[in-house]
């Protein structure tokens, strides 16, 4: 690691708002080491195809506040083929790659495993991901700002239900976890969450139950549900016909989708982009970055291993998740 | 019409943003006249169930940025009954109310000419839809606050498009005139507009050609194509899949629906609102309101007989329809 | 005006939202014309800098969304010096110029005004500008962003204002007009308004009041008065202090100042510029543009005198002047 | 402490966003444990006028959306007068309050300290400011949204600073404390942030140094500092004008003032409202919430002394603070 004079970096997997910002901090802390930053574009596609781009100090001046990543992102297929990792890391090697940042999630740190196996450089991993499913990291990039735009819909809807005083069933991201569909649940006053934590299966009678009980304690009015993305396969609009007929009220369903990933990333993610890419490339230079991933816990920057990052499920808040339960269960219970 | 002591307001069919500013003009102005303001409930079924409030200035002091709207909204069954129209006016006429305002769209309106065959006051509307699908007002209230949301939506989504370089399908409301999808279309700068205007009938084949021509032209790039609702009855997701098969890019389809119609109204449905409540307002008092809408015309405040807002299909705007085809041609063309 | 071939646009004076709009539209109708366009950077300045690039399709792709101008701008020293226009005229002659648009308020448009005097080619202007004080056009580029910038900001003031039932005075821009400080003081549900139309002078006895009989009229409660850039000349702060001391109530200014200026641009701005581009490239192409504005009336792009478009002060909307009069009036009278 | 009955609810000092999810909280969980709670309005004086509301879950269904706070706020002059403290207490008995939960900052809860001398109940604090200047929690309840506030305007003066490449002074709140200028000039790629933990007093040769060898550097461009409110005393139009001639560049400023503490709150402080909420009713259950505050600590709900909230001068991330410095270093080291 002597004399590191050049690193890449990469955006990989599904966007996330706040990776400008993690991109613009890598290569002003960089500037200050004296390393060249040579940015991949497509994720790990650009070290196959040679498709990368010289980054100073002026290309990343006005980047942060755009959400969207400028170096593209992208699956990567030539990756997990046979010989892939060892051609992506022959590649580095001939450009004189010196270190390889990766800011992505699940998926990508899994490719950096692989590419470690070659690659002789330190390979440094970034959270990027809109689902804050990585352990090692209290938030990920891109989370706050997903949160933002689902509340910001949920807010929306409220608007439209209150005047018709009806169901509506908000359709979130978020994965394996229920961390975007907890928060914005519960920053969305949302009277009911399905989450993974809740159970793996969705009831719907006992949903059906709920909103009745609720509307009988209430009175007419606006009731949302807020769903994990992964929780019934048969799709968000699927359940709410299924609950317009069981519970004798007029439920609709929104998927939000796409425009999740989307917009210009909130104060949070922008630093907390602009610490870890600071902190990564520092540690880099320090020499005890190699297959680690840089995250923050308890407002600290810390290292943590790759390859444990997706060991878990990490969970929603124990705490929030227990009293909306309690909650929910007290409408019933009147 | 003489002495006009106290009229009615309710909202009535799909809530629309600027509604509430609507009711505060409204009862600001009769309040400069003397008259007492009645709030129905839930639409026309508040006469039914009579269902009110009286509604005085301070009521409605910090309404105006609200989303949905303070009186509630809803489709109204008993009226179109038979013997309904004529209970209503009985019990307009039991409470006293010397004229009705109905802010709504065309449903509503249609309601409000079968009420008049039975109900002795004026009947005024105010056009409160997100679709802008009638005639005799330029802009419809809660409008330009829905292609503010259906525009933030789209900005978003090209955030991903761009990154992953992807073809993105995102339908938004309207009924039967394009006039939500180009104007979202044109300020999104999407690459495509699927709305009425442009024939009834959406040709697959035509439309994979476009982007395959698209992006032979620009290279790999994001490609956006706004949907009006009623365009493809099967629905975006599988327009999106065929799409993604014939045109052999990735195409997903994003469906705005309900969260549409919330949120707080942007300045323009705030002021466009507030002229139209004070107008109708003073126009009953004038007596010369009855069945007819209050509506704005090159920016003066006009009266138009509801029996004829909704005559036509209201066209959105010939230009901008003519050059985004112009636009579009012209890259099949290169 | 045979064989137009090259074109150039510039934006010139205080920069406004939609000004990226208009230069995607000009550029994508010049292309459809074959003509190539030439963009002068920071206004006028890049004429006599011979600072400019080419602009293509492609350069123009995502730009839509963006405040600000790609093009920069700036007032132009050099032009009304003596010598200025000629030597403007003569490069615009070298570099083969066909003709100019120029996107800009009062100030930008008497530059063509000299520039005309010796340059051979048609100059055309687009109204760009959030203080919509020019006459020839319903409303200029920038006019509905400024407006929802101010609106967000009164909102928020609102809510603070509400909490502690006190009164803010919030300055808003508007140069000589009162259009921005009625348009946002109506939609803000402002208590004032304090702008040009209503008087040249402000005087504190009079609103302090109209503060307290307002105050006694509705209990203790907030008190938003919009004031226009121009009205207090030693400055909202020195106005707020003399309305605490003269109302007994606490009176906060905020001065919203330059940040109106930016900020992506509302829908109805960006599909303006696009209309009014697109529209100004083909009357220049049909020959009949020289020395006209392209502004849009009752929904129609129209042409109209660049030499008149600041010849009157161009008046905010009578009937909700007269309307808000009213209101407060009756606060008083009560 | 047996048998706790009725609490009461008070939200005090300068408002912050999300004071009204923290009292819905309140309700919520009150309302498990079969609590009555009372509000009462515009802070302590509530408490001497007898100024409050029974708050059921009814009342606090749809506010956790809302600035500002439904139960008011204000400073109170009656608590720190002699007797004052005693006769609260006097009242809170008579009311039979047998605790009593108050949101706001650091002057808010050194009333608590003195109301405690004479008051039989357990008080409970939650912090409720945007300023973040409370120890014992991570963050405070209102500083997220105002972060995002500022950076809102921050990112709209960019682009205008961008298009006249100008330099920019916004002068943001935060009190003592210089977290929300760090915060907001980090996240808005601010090239230069004056806040107290730089050092106390401010430089302007220093400053004007920095602008111009910045632009230098990286030729005519924007350079935006943001100001900490208590940095320089004239004002920061002051400060402008002086950079302004020692630069030798255009510097203008925006305060950003008031604005900053309204505005539907962000996602997250609307979850730590909630969570700080429920928590201090449970721990005010559990008996051991006397004198504490109810804060956040590395994601976990904590206790923490009221007494020490406001001991030490909370100082900003110092990780960020020092890269910041190093990377203007940089500008001027080159």
């Amino acid at each position: 690691m002597s004399k590191m004079q050049r690193i890449g970096v990469l955006t990989s997997g599904g966007d996330a708002p706040g990776m400008n910002a993690a991109i613009r901090a890598v290569v002003l802390t960089a500037s200050q080491y004296g390393l060249e930053v040579i940015g991949f574009r497509h994720g790990f596609n650009g070290i196959f195809q040679r498709d990368f781009q010289l980054l100073q100090s002026t290309d990343v001046r006005q980047i942060s506040h755009l959400g969207g990543t400028i170096l593209k992102s992208a699956r990567c297929k030539a990756l997990p083929q046979p010989g892939g990792a060892e051609l992506a890391a022959q590649i580095l090697h001939e450009l004189g790659i010196d270190a390889l940042l990766v800011i992505g999630g699940d998926g990508s740190f899994r490719g950096c495993m692989a590419l470690s196996h070659y690659y002789q450089g330190q390979i440094v991993g970034l959270p990027g991901t809109i689902d804050n499913d990585l352990d090692g990291t209290d938030l990920t990039i891109g989370f706050a700002t997903a949160l933002q735009t689902a509340l910001d819909a949920i807010d929306k809807i409220r608007d439209t239900a209150d005047a018709f005083e009806r169901t509506f069933l908000v359709e979130v991201m978020g994965r394996h976890t229920g961390y975007l569909a907890l928060s914005a649940g519960i920053a969305g006053s949302a009277e009911q969450i399905i989450c993974p934590e809740y159970g793996e299966t969705v009831d719907v009678a006992d949903i059906a139950a709920d909103i009745r009980s609720y509307q009988q304690q209430h009175g007419a009015c606006s009731y949302i549900i807020v769903l994990a993305e992964t929780m019934y396969p048969a799709g968000a609009a699927a359940l709410a016909q299924e609950l317009s007929v069981q519970s004798d009220t007029e439920c609709r369903a929104v998927v939000l989708g796409h425009l999740q990933r989307g917009g210009s990333p909130v104060g949070s993610d922008r630093i907390l982009a602009t610490k870890l890419g600071a902190y990564a490339v520092e540690q880099l230079m320090a020499g005890h970055a190699h297959l680690m991933m840089a995250g923050e816990q308890a407002g600290q920057a810390v290292l943590f291993p790759l390859s444990l990052t997706g060991a878990q499920h990490k969970k929603a808040d124990p705490f929030l998740l227990a009293w909306q339960d309690r909650v929910l269960q007290q409408h019933k219970a009147t």
